[in-house]
């Protein structure tokens, strides 16, 4: 799937990505960029919303492993997220993206030797929220497959 | 503040709250009940976007953590929030609360006197996310004021 498919797809079945005006920059089965502008996403004090800043790492988290599942065969409706986390470190001052990397060789091994044995597999992935690079925020999630 | 001023003024601060039609249905001291349809909240499979039960529970706990740390002399814009994390228990197939209730008063005393001491306090507050009386999700957040 391309990032623009990737977009448009989850402005139409997420809605409330479109209100906060994502966008996909980029999206392989390496890693997913999304971006936002500060504006549909502002807070009191005029920085980053922390509900925003959440939603957008739980979208690009589930944007990469959407492309993983998609890979192994798994159908996109038999993803759930089960939990998730975020940690803010700086204010959000301005237009932010939200950037997540492939788990490491191992955790993909077992995570597809799971889905075959199981019919399920689960990753922990992790975004940065970044601001021109700086890292303003850590989110943290985990997720499920079945086939 | 009542609940109708603390929903105008999210809705003016944090305009994703007015994207997620979220409203106030109850504010005091002791609790905070917020309320969202689920349309405008909706994901892929049709149940509540992760996103947004995780904001809904950011929001009803600041409304809550607004309304304790004005009585106790603090201005808004000297709330934030450090750290929040959401378990998702069961999907969400209809519109939605988010109920906050007070910390014990042991809580609230070690809150007041370190705000006293130090200019500081901080809050762990915990919202359920409930579909007609039944708990589908549990955030919990990290609260700090700053006199």
């Amino acid at each position: 799937m391309t990032a623009e498919q990737a977009e448009q797809a989850l402005h139409r079945k997420i809605p409330l990505s479109h209100a906060m005006q994502m966008k996909v920059k980029e999206l392989s089965l390496q890693r997913a960029v999304l971006t936002a502008p500060l504006d549909p996403n502002i807070n009191h004090v005029g920085t980053g919303f922390g509900g925003s800043l959440y939603a957008m790492g739980a979208l690009s988290c589930y944007a990469l492993f959407l492309e993983i599942s998609r890979q192994a065969g798994v159908d996109s409706d038999a993803l759930v997220i089960q939990r998730g986390e975020i940690e803010y470190l700086a204010p959000v001052e301005g237009d932010f993206e939200s950037v997540v990397n492939a788990p490491s060789a191992g955790e993909m091994r077992l995570f597809h030797e799971s889905l075959k044995k199981r019919g399920r597999g689960r990753l922990n992935l992790t975004a940065e929220i970044q601001v021109e690079g700086e890292v303003k925020a850590r989110f943290s999630g985990d997720y499920v497959s079945r086939i």
